[in-house]
Parts: structure tokens; sequence; C-alpha cells
């Protein structure tokens, strides 16, 4: 590693094998840990740090305090026609959300569309992995989450929070190519980016965000004083959210699990709703797949604007990292490394039984 | 009426008796007429006024043109499972609508979800009604429109346009109130408010428009000088635009049709999706709106941001006028008036045979 450890870079295949070998330590079936360690692994591919294995010490540490069970695996609570409830049973949030995705395409596969709810579920992770895993499918998907409690994001013309960031996803495969795949929360911007402006000593951009009495500010810190975020696009990202509380948690019936005094707070009464739409649904899916490249391919001869490499379409970006992630590594911060090597110790697995960055060279 | 001719006043029930009537000297079926002017009327009553009665001199000329077939009735062109796919035929886009959206609810009550497409269609006027429709059987609902052509959106990061205004709604049913209802265009501004500012002489607000060398520009002039919008929210409005354009044209085949070429350009392979959730799909409806309440309730409880008066649901502006206009009338400019005397007259119905302002007083 040489004399710095402020970053170190390892190839995907290293971290996923670390991740399941410290999620197996911690309890969970040996299929459970790689599928978790994978959908983290991933998230990295794609740029998408905040979920990325950052989140192991956080899910051991969920794991110790019993709101994750590790061995839980998700079951289907109800099924009706083309709609099915599936229940995380606490466990690891990605298998309830492969698991009903799972769901999603086959029910897609068999009316046209699908509906399927998820509900006890804790973190779901990148929500846009499922729609991406339905694209794979030749199924157009959308995922709505809800009920995340009433923070951090404000109702439009609001002083006060009322709502969480309620993240929403959807995707359309395209021929011979990545989805399109928009991923984001409702809010006008992302938690995880006031963590980086704040380590980073940076104000934040001008009205994301209000200070505790309502008063706009852009100072990272106020956000952990009881501020809270504008949705993005006024009332029209406000409404979206509004949407997404209601069909991941009034609709699920996330709100009523009396169960779910050991989870953490935030996710005791979340839910999610997935819906499938097959893409030969109307007309043969590979004329869908190639109206949609065709699409894609329209988009990006628009001339870009001035200081704009290029237009891009909805996944894209994602689809760019993880090309050049694939190929040179995942580099992670040394502090988060760190951070990994003790949640796996705590679970007794010594730092000598995992890689050492010092085997590649950082760059 | 007085001296000026500037404003004019009438209750919805003339409009919509004058509407029927002129619609139906246009060759449209007695129902057929009623239906859609009660549409436009509705639009008028809830406030989007370029959605409303201004349209019928604008469909008597396409009528005349031959791109509206005003004696069409929709068909169901194909069903499968909980999906169907209804054909226009060419008619008036609101008898699409309501026929799709009831085959969408009547399928959502069968399989808890369905998707229906929408082709063939013209101007579907207000698709926020569409889910109104649904909510009204309880049913939570979306639409997504695409394929408009290539004017006036710009995709993000771009300097000229490529897509549609792709409008987009949602709906959620509630208990012993309006649904919560999103209904707007995703771009940042609706092409109507351009055409309220150039009258009124008036600037547009800034991060809205780029002229036609991809600058950024505030004159309403510029947009009819190949000027084009900018989505809502940046990328996150830019993907919501290109998944409808997905949506309403790859996945439902408008595309495809050859028989469009009498249809105005802009709606030739323009659909739209619908797709419906029953509200009971999960739990019983009932609990579903009834959450649903709770939400809207601890919304409009958020104390409202300086200068604000309060919080509102999505879909309350729209409830507040229809209770106000439905007591008090719809008030139109003279000179929305005056084209509509003069559509009436052209298909034969004399000034004399429709109500005349003066019968009431203008506020």
């Amino acid at each position: 590693m040489g004399s710095s450890m402020e970053t170190v870079r390892f190839p995907a295949e290293v971290l996923l094998g670390t991740g399941a070998r410290i999620f197996q330590a911690a309890g969970a079936p040996a299929e459970t840990a790689r599928v978790v360690a994978s959908a983290l692994v991933e998230a990295n591919l794609k740029g998408h740090d905040s979920h990325g294995v950052l989140r192991i010490p956080q899910y051991l540490d969920r794991i110790r305090k019993g709101q994750i069970k590790p061995a839980a695996q998700p079951r289907i609570q109800g099924e009706r026609g083309a709609t099915a409830l599936v229940s995380g049973e606490w466990g690891f949030g990605q298998l309830a959300g492969i698991a009903a995705t799972d769901e999603a395409v086959r029910r897609a596969q068999e009316y046209g569309v699908s509906a399927v709810g998820v509900v006890r579920c804790n973190h779901l992770g990148r929500v846009g992995a499922y729609v991406e895993q339905a694209a794979a499918k030749d199924c157009a998907a959308m995922v709505w989450v809800g009920g995340l409690g009433t923070r951090p994001a404000v109702p439009h013309g609001g002083s006060r929070s009322a709502l969480g960031t309620n993240p929403i996803s959807a995707g359309f495969p395209v021929q011979g190519e990545h989805p399109v795949v928009l991923d984001y929360a409702t809010t006008a911007i992302a938690v995880g980016k006031i963590m980086v402006a704040r380590d980073a000593g940076k104000p934040l951009p001008p009205g994301v965000m209000i200070d505790k009495n309502g008063r706009p500010s852009t100072d990272p810190e106020v956000f952990y004083k009881e501020g809270a975020l504008l949705p993005f696009g006024g009332h029209k990202g406000y409404s979206l959210s509004v949407i997404a509380e209601l069909l991941g948690q009034a609709l699920t019936g996330a709100d009523r699990y009396q169960d779910a005094g050991t989870a953490e707070e935030v996710f005791r009464h979340a839910g999610a709703l997935i819906v499938a739409i097959h893409a030969g649904a109307f007309r043969p899916a590979e004329e869908a797949k190639a109206v949609a490249r065709r699409l894609v391919t329209r988009l990006r001869m628009v001339p870009p604007a001035q200081g704009v490499e290029s237009v891009l379409t909805p996944g894209e970006p994602e689809a760019r990292t993880m090309r050049q992630r694939t190929a040179s590594g995942i580099e992670l911060a040394g502090e988060t490394w760190r951070s990994i090597l003790a949640a796996a110790e705590s679970v007794g697995v010594p730092p000598r039984d995992l890689p050492s960055p010092g085997d590649l060279p950082a760059e």
C-alpha cells in the first residue's frame, strides 16, 4: 500500500468474497451471505458507493441488535391474480427485494403486468438493482418505497419534514445494451451527498435544505441539527414522494405490522411496491426493445450543452462506471476498509484471513 | 356583460351544454359530444384552462382536417391476462382515455393490477382525469404519455430538443375526500404558461428554457423561434420523461401505425400506458384509503414556509378550484368565448342558439 492508507483498491470479486465471508460469520447462510455481498459490491461497481460495502459494518451492527435476522428467508405472505405480497421476515432487504422481483417477473410473464408488495424487509439496498433484474428478463419495472418515517423530507411549501427520502426507480430493457434505469431519492439531494460535503468542508447547493426554523441553508452541519431536505423539482418531486409513500406503505400494509418492534425505527413501517410489465405485453418484446434502442441513440445524438461532454441516457453513468471499475477495481476510503476489518474481527474473522490491499497497486 | 368583453362567466352546465351542442353539430354522436364537452369543462373547473373549452375551436379544426374522426368509437385491439390495448380509432382522445381506464379498472378488480395501452388516440386531454376515474373505483393508477415527437423538451445536458412534453399522472384514493393526484408535464414549465407569459409581456423564470443555440433564455418569444424547454428537476425529471416515452410508445407499439397519415403530426405515433392497482390488492381497500387519509392530514399539519398559506396535498389545488368554480362559474377570456362562437357558427350553430354571457353578472 505504501505510506498512505487514504484509499485502497480491490477487484470486485475480492470484495465479494470478503463480504460473503463476513456475513456468513455473522450468521447468514452461505447463499444469503453471497447474495447480500454481491448486491453491495454491485452498488460499488455502479458508482453508488453509499449503498456499497461501506454498509457491511452497519449491517453487522443491525444483526447484533436483532434488527436484521441474518438467516431469515423471504416468503410469499399472500397472492391474488397478478399480485403478491412478499415478507422479508426482517432478514436482509436485498433477499426480499430479489425474491419480490423474481415473483413480479414471473407474474408479468404470465399476466403481462404484475404488482408485488414488499414488507418487513429492512434496507432494500440500491432499488435500481431490481429494475435491472426485471429488465434482464425483458420486463419494464418500477419500484416505489414509502413509510420510512417523517424525516428528512419537507413537503413542498412546508417548513418541517414529514416524509422519508422515498426513493423511486423505473427501468426499461434496451436491445443489445444496458437498460434505461432511473433510480433516485425524491429529495433534492441524497443524504450521502451531505456527508460528503460535510467531510470536504464544502457548502451544499442552494435550494436543497432548510434549517430547523424552516429557513434556507447551505451549511451541511445544519442538516444534523434538525435540518430537513426539500423535494427535487418543487411540487413535482414532492408529489412523487407522496405517491411513493402511498404505494410503498398504505397500499402494501407496511404500516400495520406489530412484530416490527425489533427492527430499526426507520424500517419498521416501510414497504415497497414493485410493478413489472412484460416488454412483450403489446407487441413482440424484441420490437419494444429495438424501439428503446432507437430512442437511446436519438438522445445520445443531441448536441451537448456548453461544458457537457455528451447527453447520457438514464442508467448510462452507472453502466460507464461499472465498465471502468470492473476493469480497474473498486476504490475505498482507508477509513471504510478499516471499519470493514473491525466488523470482520467482531464476528471472529481475523484480518490475516482477509485480503490485503498491499497485494494490489493503489493508483 | 357591461362594456368590456375582457372576461365572461358561465355556470359549468351551460358550457357543457354548449360544447356538446357544437361537437354534435360537428358530427359527433350525442353521447360522444357530451363526454368530450364534459371532459373539457371539468378541466376548466379544476383550473386547467389550457385543457378546457378553449380547445373546442382546435378540435373542430382537427375534425375539419380529418385528423379527429368525430364518430369513431374506441375498441379493444388486443388483450392478454391483466393487459389490454385500446385503439382510439383516431376519434376523440377523451373517449379512448375513458374506455382504457374503464378497462384498466375492470382488470385491476379481477387481477389486482392491470396495464392498458392506448394508441391511435389524438389528444387525451387532462390525463389526471383518468387517475381520478380510477380512484373513484378504489384504484391507484398512473398514466405515462410518450411518442409526442421531438419537440419541445431537451434531454438533460443537451442543447436541442429531442422529446415531447411527455406528461405523467399518478393517483391514489383517499377515504372521505378527493384522491391524491399528480398530473404534470415532465418539462420545467408547461407550454400553456409560456403563452400566458408572452401575452402578459412577462419574462419566464430562469432555468426553464434555452434558445435555438442552446443558450439559457427567459424571453417567451424565444420559445417560438426554435426555443426548447428543459426538464423539471434536472436529470431526475429528464429520466421520468424517458420512461414515459418508453412506456407510452415503445411498449404500446404506438410508433408502428401506418394509418396515422391523417392524424395531426404530434399525435401520429403517440401513445399512453395506464397502470391501475386495486387499493384492496394487499389489504382491505378501506384500510388503504384510511391510511392515505392519515397521510394527507399529516402533510396538511406541517407548518407552512414563510409566505405560504398552507401545505397542500397533490390534487388539492384542483379540488379547491373545483369547489370555487362549481359555485361561482367558469370565467373565460372574451377572446376565447368569441372563438367558440365562431367555431359554433362554422358547424351551423348560430350565436342566437348559444347562451349569452349577458344573462349572468360578470364579477
